[in-house]
């Protein structure tokens, strides 16, 4: 049975849910991919913790892990931009295999870093959607087909937020804290409410679907701070449910690549999906929709796809024969093609077509819905349903809410510049996207 | 580029979307496994039909596609348990990959035929759940996982008809013909409903997921025929759906394998499953309970499993180098361990534990229900839940419908046994198995 020497870094909850799977999964590991595991260096900046480290050397220097001989692989498991991008092409570099669930390096440098894969790959599968196996179902197990859509919650805080605003009728605010009273949001929850985390997370699966690059820059993102538990009932009225979704989608004129709240029909399966759980659809030629789903954070689940890309590695020939060649990364990493497919333009959000969510406060007054319809008429859209009730708290103003037939982001955004300049409508127009009926 | 030289058995609707797809996403699949694919052969009993055979010889003798130097895997697509295992073996025997999508052959010949694997492996991901990757996301994607219980809808016939007969409340006969109608369910239609296509399929996830033999005779199985619109309209009023399930779970006493109708709460995913879509869900230590869904049956989304195969084979070194070794078949075989895991046995559906549904007719005077709860208290079972209410079209009768407490099977048919012993009782007890709550 051959070895494969492991040098892991960082020992946050991942690096230590990793150690707990090579300790208490050994047996099964050896059988799984007929390799032992042996962690060879741990490296972390802060002081040695009260963690069984399996006998692997411990120190503060990255370098250490690439350029230990007896490591084949290394697990990049810090996190954020830097020094994770000079970790991952320096062991590149080496010689050595990397298992990264970086997400934010990737969204980022991912063309640069998969650029410098040699003699051995990058694979990446917990850097998205945790435990579920999603970039290798779409690299390998959809590999025959020509990829239509994808569409998950891919950020879990967000979902628990949403489900919890949803199930006990309570603020964005106060689901937050709670989120962050659970554990479920980080002190600095910016990334999970504000879209960024998502955004990361649907680069990864834009290049790997797509054969685009990995350009997060080219994600439309809104997060879920202003959505209302009003918005989340009135949506349930109409038939939807509200979850924060990251969305591509291939249409005559480019890819759609955008992440926000949207409008989903309680019905779907992705709907269906609550609190901290994540789920990816995939809409394709040959397989139609297939929809994986399961938990998407926390240290053991990511640190399952972190062990399945190491056992993919292994099969792969990882620790057999150190001087493999190209050929291994070929066999062994995920599918990335390095060519992009350049004929395929990302589309910028006014160009999206689709159905939309209204919400309006307007004076209780005859004529002021066909004032807003004509407004929305103005510039080509049109109503499909409306519902009318008093304001809480309000005697002069009532909600009005309706849902759009498709119509263009841009032609919606000049309607709401209308709407906001008529004396009728107070305030801000809440606007959510409704999911597309073919996706 | 390399070459991989194909030859396919049989010509039926999978090999067409086999022969579709290689055609249509010849590009996609030149990029994505840096190969170019040739059907070099294509043997059926049948006169050459009206398809687009992309250049084949056609014949009617299997031996022409091993014996063919220039064909690298067979892809194995008649169905039924023979010739397809003599042809699997003699491929395999000719230094053969072989794909197949044949359940019945793998669920009763399974251990046999990967004993032959030396040069070349048998993959069969079409074999189970059609278009969903479910055995790479339990062999690969979970390979860090013990795993501890799966449950799966794993035939969309039946799905489809419990679909239909709860939906539009009709009968079993004529939701069976409705599927027949439409091609969902074959002129005979025994496999399906009678639970036999789930018990194969079951015993290919029994075999991956638990390091077990291939064996059907180990899988206890029901069919849905004695399922009624009443059962399933009670089952909703306990807040349930009526799905058939494949189940498989790791107790203390060893692993259930079990095929019938099962109570699923509501708000479960698996619940929310419906038509013809499959879906499998999988508990594990590591990554939680995750679950994957998609079409499981039609020549298109079996035919995508397929090619997931060849690419999978591709990658790992197929038409690379003819004379590979056994490392090929380690690198891109699936991992199905040859030395099986002999300390778990499959427990006797007597010794399986859980809470039951027992509905029955029963004489409408006053104590029945005492005698009724009475009877089951003499076996050790208590009851949960109670629904009493007039049965349609009988005056001196009235539905008596309840739920168990979690019992043993054995005890529930003891019980069962004195129930029907009463003249309080008329006809049959119908008996459905509630899920467990901790898969």
């Amino acid at each position: 049975m051959k070895t494969v020497g492991i040098g892991i870094a960082g020992l946050g909850t991942v690096s230590q849910g990793v150690l707990n799977i090579l300790k208490v999964q050994q047996a099964l590991l050896a059988k799984r991919s007929n390799a032992r595991y042996e962690v060879v260096r741990v490296v972390s900046r802060t002081a040695k913790p009260d963690v069984d480290l399996l006998g692997a050397e411990f120190s503060h220097r990255l370098e250490d892990l690439y350029e230990d001989p007896q490591v084949d692989v290394v697990m990049e498991l810090i996190g954020g931009e830097s020094p994770a991008d000079q970790l991952i092409a320096d062991a590149l570099a080496a010689g050595k295999a990397v298992i990264t669930a970086n997400k934010a390096v990737l969204a980022v440098k991912g063309d640069q870093l998969l650029g410098k894969q040699s003699v051995q790959p990058i694979r990446f599968e917990a850097a998205v959607a945790g435990a579920i196996p999603i970039l290798q179902a779409i690299t390998a197990g959809l590999a025959g087909n020509a990829i239509h859509a994808v569409s998950g919650i891919i950020n879990g805080t967000a979902n628990y937020i949403l489900t919890a605003m949803e199930q006990d009728g309570v603020s964005f605010g106060e689901a937050l804290a709670a989120a962050q009273k659970l554990g479920y949001a980080e002190a600095d929850p910016t990334f999970d409410v504000d879209g960024t985390d998502a955004a990361h997370k649907l680069t990864i699966l834009m290049a790997l679907a797509f054969d685009m690059s990995f350009a997060l820059d080219q994600i439309y993102k809104e997060g879920i701070e202003s959505l209302t538990a009003e918005d989340i009932a009135f949506a349930a009225e109409f038939g939807f449910r509200i979850k924060h979704i990251g969305m591509l989608r291939r249409v005559a004129t480019g890819l759609e690549a955008r992440v926000h709240p949207l409008l989903i029909p309680q019905s779907d399966l992705l709907a269906q999906v609550d609190g901290v759980q994540n789920a990816v659809q995939v809409s394709s030629d040959s397989a139609g929709t297939t929809l994986f789903s399961g938990p998407g954070a926390g240290g053991a689940a990511t640190a399952s796809a972190v062990i399945a890309d190491l056992v993919a590695l292994t099969r792969g020939g990882l620790g057999t024969n150190p001087t493999s060649t190209a050929h291994n990364a070929a066999s062994s990493g995920m599918y990335v093609p390095l060519e992009r497919a350049n004929d395929l333009a990302v589309l910028p959000i006014d160009e999206v077509y689709g159905g939309y969510y209204l919400r309006m406060l307007v004076a209780d007054q005859p004529g002021v819905i066909a004032k807003v319809a004509q407004a929305l008429s103005n510039h080509g859209i049109s109503i499909d349903k409306v519902i009318q009730r008093p304001a809480a708290g309000r005697t002069e103003q009532v909600d009005l809410v309706l849902l759009t037939h498709d119509a263009l982001e841009r032609d919606v955004n000049l309607a709401l510049t209308e709407l906001h300049g008529m004396f009728e409508v107070s305030g801000e127009v809440s606007r959510i996207r409704v999911a597309p009926v073919n996706t």
